[in-house]
């Protein structure tokens, strides 16, 4: 079944076309810097009540389509619903961030992560993207999305967010066996999970390697790369886009798999990654920190970013989720400027 | 006065020289890593308490030298002693890190900012090199320190460490001559800092940009290399060295910089930095986690970078500074992979 949609432009850019019109969205879009997203969230338990709930986080998907009118709602979730599916809950602690009280050490703890029935486990999600298509009725795509199985496991092994990671980078280096075990279970749910999505819905998804820049580039090759090529292999019903944040020097090799488009975070230069990602759309990469500015700079710096991709197929979005004290005015600003460009084609 | 070094691999390597033997040392080699300083500072009150002792700083500041045999000492201390001396006091909270209970967000704030006497605020660090320098006796040459201005202001306004240091990054986009302002007194105030340690004895000073990586290059030119380029210009009386940690694509700017060395972290592939760093020096950049491997491993990757850095003039270090509980023997291993190795020259 071929969906018409009334705003193709994001679903084109991901195929490769470049149109006179440059797509726009913004990671973590829907989040705290609406009003209307921070009040739901005020009536709830927590973050984890808004995930689980599909009829609200299909709220939230919408609130940027309806308030900013951007070109690509992405599914209300969070990457840690899977390792939680694969039997190691996570807890969201408030203006800390996540934490898994049980972490993976050996390769008991590896035998002991599961492989879910996706529909059992995550079905939340695959009902709130049912019922987000059935709100979008067509307007513009869905993305769905999943963490990719090297940041998965190290969220995993470090027990939540870290500087270092060293826990993670110390098993790579000391226990790589185990290491794989466990990236090659969660890529088999990862891809389950992906491709139920898509069935749910989906028009294109994302993974998302939040980590990707601790590691070393050999060690990236090995534990990252691997697992997100199996991943662009085997999920081949709609376009896919991988965002590897910090992994700068992997580029080309990311620029060989099998995926539609490359996000890139703001500290990776944009000739660089035109000179290093073969023909592939690219998606990014505005500072988030620019939007904190005036009016006049984020336009300013906005039209670069436009400028600077050229001829290439664009996405518009920045080099990293919006931080959630980000100005709404100025979020609306950035948007704008890239809805009032027009590429020369 | 030319002092006369019983071993003076490392200051031959700052200043240009390869030599059959490379030398080495660690980022963090003082610290958790020994058991000597873990049972020093179990004895004290706290972190600071050790930093503002000049004899207990000496002590820890040998205790490497002696256990480890590495080709240079660093002065135990810290980079936040330059803010609070200029007035923004900092705490430093077990298992969490520094925080800054004032931090800067108005131009009353900078203007709160003190250029203080060195001697007066900061003598308990030169009396500590004065001691060290003593007790060394002429074995191993030391390095003084400081931390560069835009990661200092990072701290300042971010108030700690910080994921996205979004504070910073949104006053540098927003407020850029207050930035500005701090900036200039942060580098006039570094610079005095690090001629007084010369004076009391330092053979090479170092600059940490920490969070160099967390900029964009634009913005990373404008609030970061401007004032590193000033302080390599005036301090002109001993090799200074750079470590800009993430700012990879800022090598080449740096390497027009007057400054001896160029620091690389383990991110970067060396090939990278070797093409685009003219003919420095350049110091690192193993992968701290590797010295959680196997002895073999650690051999292999020590033995592998050695070699990658071919005729250049190298100083073997790890990318960031040693992981507090990384195995001891760890980092025996690597220190004695670089002693048994022989360049050809």
């Amino acid at each position: 079944m071929t969906e018409t949609l009334l705003n193709d432009t994001f679903l084109a850019a991901t195929l490769g076309e470049k149109r006179t019109k440059t797509p726009v969205w913004l990671m973590r879009q829907a989040g705290r810097i609406l009003p209307e997203y921070r009040a739901l969230r005020a009536s709830l338990s927590g973050f984890k009540e808004l995930v689980e709930t599909p009829h609200l986080a299909a709220e939230v998907t919408l609130q940027p389509v309806d308030h900013l009118g951007v070109d690509a709602a992405i599914i209300f979730s969070d990457i840690l619903v899977v390792p939680e599916a694969m039997g190691y809950t996570y807890e969201m602690i408030e203006s800390v961030g996540p934490r898994f009280p049980r972490t993976i050490k050996t390769e008991a703890d590896v035998e002991a992560l599961r492989i879910p029935d996706i529909e059992e486990s995550l079905g939340y999600v695959l009902e709130a993207i049912k019922i987000t298509k059935k709100e979008l009725n067509g307007r513009i795509p869905l993305i769905g999305f999943a963490g990719a199985p090297l940041t998965i496991l190290a969220y995993l092994v470090d027990g939540g967010g870290s500087k270092t990671f060293s826990n993670t980078r110390a098993m790579l280096n000391a226990n790589p066996d185990i290491a794989h075990k466990a990236l090659e279970k969660i890529t088999k749910t990862t891809i389950n999970y992906l491709k139920a999505q898509i069935l749910a819905g989906a028009n294109v998804v994302q993974l998302f390697d939040s980590w990707a820049g601790i590691f070393s580039q050999e060690q990236y090759n090995e534990f990252g790369l691997k697992y997100i090529e199996k991943i662009c292999t085997e999920v081949v019903e709609v376009p896919v886009t991988v965002f590897a944040k910090g992994a700068v020097f992997s580029i080309q090799d990311i620029a060989k798999l099998p995926c539609a488009t490359i996000g890139i975070d703001w500290n990776t230069p944009i000739d660089f990654a035109l000179n290093n990602s073969g023909t592939k759309t690219l998606q990014g990469n505005l500072d988030p920190s620019v939007l904190y500015g005036s009016f006049s700079f984020i336009e300013k710096k906005t039209k670069e970013m436009l400028k600077a991709f050229g001829n290439r197929t664009h996405i518009a979005n920045l080099g990293h989720g919006v931080y959630p004290d980000t100005p709404l005015d100025g979020v609306k600003c950035f948007i704008e400027t890239v809805k009032n460009h027009t590429n020369e084609i």
